[in-house]
């Protein structure tokens, strides 16, 4: 088994040494590790069998189900990485350009960031997913599976560095640690001068712990507790299929709404069909003035700054524009919001004071997706402010450089 | 006294109500604030007065200099506020802009970071400085100002409110830190919900403090130990310039270079050449070759990782510019490195290996400065690679948000 530091020191110098690649040697590379993928089909299955017996009794249905590959998730997983061949390549463009009065010319041009890793759980297309999207970008990943999805990581790792040898790139481009332990975890964390920058994916505590304990550079991804409100010159029925979109269409992923604000003035009519479209389907939590109007479940102390991720949704009466920005600026996780209004005064306030990474006029919150942005793919979706907001595509897994040339200049 | 969470609880809270303010009224604000100064040189003059006799005994006359203020630094400050009003304002760029097929326009829009903390050493002018950045960029700041200063900032930030009060703005915009203990300064680091960006701005210690301790953003800034490689086919002449200007021009700064990497084939013609050049002026430190070829104080183990600020340069013999990179590659801090030499191989080795903020063919590394790279004015120069790399002008105070208008979409 290779230490965790191993793993560190040998993903480092592979950053440092490894030439830059060109765009047609990594597209290249993209494939055969998407081939070798279909390739080693039996082996990532058998793998991921005792992975599943293994966590039988230690995780529920939901988890199994993640954790689960067959053979149409593993093609997916190999036309995913496909994909990312196909998308343009983001390192080396020229951000800007200037020649000064002194004759520098100047540069700004993107460059990888280095050594990425990223912190997961169980998916283990997040191993293929998160690799192909470093690699084309540029960067060294060092990858942490969850304890339940090892096997199955270690065996798609196998694959894609099989791939990679193929190509005669250095297999060091992908690594995967091997000690599963939380020791792993908080190594990664604080391995300064080694990660460039830490993504973690998955819940809430595996998210905070990151926040709180690594000293390498860290995105926030996920958590999203998204807002629509629905204001007084909303259509109703326009307002009726996206809140119903926003909750329902796919609960358990980070851009569902997961809180409803409604204005008064129309709340005696929305609710009554907000109610009716979502009985038997959704469970509405409201506020006490919501309870007087419909039929709901009393919210509770925590139900407005709570993600559900479940057919629930929490609803509250505001008295206007100003109100709902209010609720939102602080009880947001700042992932996601939406006003629905015809009125063009009301969506600027919503657009220009709201400061979360994504704000939507009359549509729903479902579409803060990387695919959906046309950046083609996305590591994650950042909650934080610095470097990347959003859906993170390849254009965000790079850093720039200044390049200067001279002929001599002192200043 | 307000405490810490006070102060921290007005900037959220201006960040979260203070409507977007426009450009014009920011500039006629910055031009409020920079008169202000100028009305207060008297009362500020007082309050330095006070600093200086209260540090005299405990810093040295170097940082005593950094302390003082006179009627000329004060209207220099002023100035650098003028300087910051005319530049464009960095608010609302659209970074893009796309239509979808299903009809969805997503706007990317840059936005303000919202609190921007500033934690700083002796340097009354950075009060000034940073609070006029921020401003400009429509953020709120929290400035934390070195104990000795305290009351010349105290003063200086007096006078900003006032400017911001006649221009009818709300004086939360500039915040000082009142609780100069080290416990204030563990309080913003750890502000998280309240503050969106950290910046250091001082010696190392302070930095890696904050890196370490901080569970807000940090960006790192400054510290530079900056490298040139005097490569084989170097112009000499123009070598032995550039290395003079990188090391003597001002060694105080973090841009001054501390190491020079000499190619073994030139090594017996251009090293004569520096130590003639360095003659009383200042201290080479060279390795075993160096010492072998010129009169030179032998290096010490740490000399090759120190930041001198102070006229003394490490230098060593290399076979080639690869062992120049690779030698960079482990002891740069990553700030500006550059190379000298007529040969475009070697440049586009060195350009493409070395992973720094600057990297600079033919000149020296001192034009690492946003005034000199076009930007009007710098917040610090980031070591780091997330979010913003080198010079930190308005552009990097700002992150963005993606505006989407739709007409029902649903997904």
């Amino acid at each position: 088994m290779k230490t965790t530091s191993e793993i560190l020191k040998r993903a480092k110098s592979a950053a440092l040494s490894c030439a830059p690649l060109d765009t047609n040697s990594k597209n290249a590379a993209l494939l055969n590790m998407a081939q070798s993928l279909i390739n080693h089909t039996d082996d990532i299955l058998a793998a991921n069998k005792t992975d599943l017996e293994n966590a039988a009794e230690k995780i529920n249905e939901v988890m199994l189900d993640r954790l689960r590959l067959d053979e149409k998730r593993i093609a997916a997983m190999a036309e995913g990485i496909r994909e990312v061949a196909k998308l343009s390549d983001p390192v080396g463009r020229v951000l800007s350009e200037t020649i000064r009065e002194n004759g520098l010319k100047i540069e700004k041009i993107s460059v990888p960031l280095g050594v990425v890793a990223i912190i997961y759980e169980s998916r283990p297309n997040v191993t293929s997913d998160a690799a192909a999207l470093c690699f084309k970008s540029g960067n060294v990943c060092i990858l942490r599976s969850g304890k339940e999805a090892f096997l199955s990581a270690s065996a798609i790792v196998k694959a894609l560095k099989e791939g990679l040898k193929k190509s005669e790139i250095s297999e060091d481009y992908v690594n995967l640690v091997e000690d599963t332990s939380r020791d792993s975890a908080r190594e990664l964390m604080t391995a300064n001068g080694y990660i460039d920058l830490l993504i973690p994916r998955g819940g809430k505590g595996l998210i905070s712990a990151c926040v709180q304990n690594a000293t390498v550079p860290v995105i926030e991804t996920g958590t999203g507790i998204c807002h629509i409100y629905v204001d007084k010159a909303a259509d109703l029925q326009k307002a009726l299929n996206i809140v119903d979109n926003a909750k329902t269409s796919r609960p358990s992923v980070c851009n569902a709404a997961e809180v409803c604000l409604v204005n008064r003035d129309i709340a005696d009519k929305f609710l009554p069909m907000l109610a009716e479209r979502f009985k038997n389907r959704a469970e509405i939590r409201g506020d006490k003035e919501v309870c007087g109007k419909i039929c709901s479940t009393p919210a509770g102390e925590n139900d407005f700054d709570t993600e559900f991720l479940d057919y629930i949704m929490a609803v509250k009466i505001v008295a206007d524009v100003k109100e709902a920005v209010a609720h939102i600026a602080k009880h947001s996780t700042h992932h996601s919001e939406s006003i629905i209004t015809e009125d063009i005064k009301a969506a600027d306030y919503f657009t220009a004071r709201v400061d979360s990474a994504a704000v939507y006029v009359n549509c729903s919150t479902r579409f803060t997706d990387g695919g959906e942005f046309g950046l083609g793919c996305e590591m994650g979706i950042s909650t934080q402010k610095l470097h990347a907001r959003g859906p993170m595509g390849l254009n965000e897994l790079n850093t720039y450089k200044y390049i200067i040339h001279g002929n001599g200049q002192i200043r």
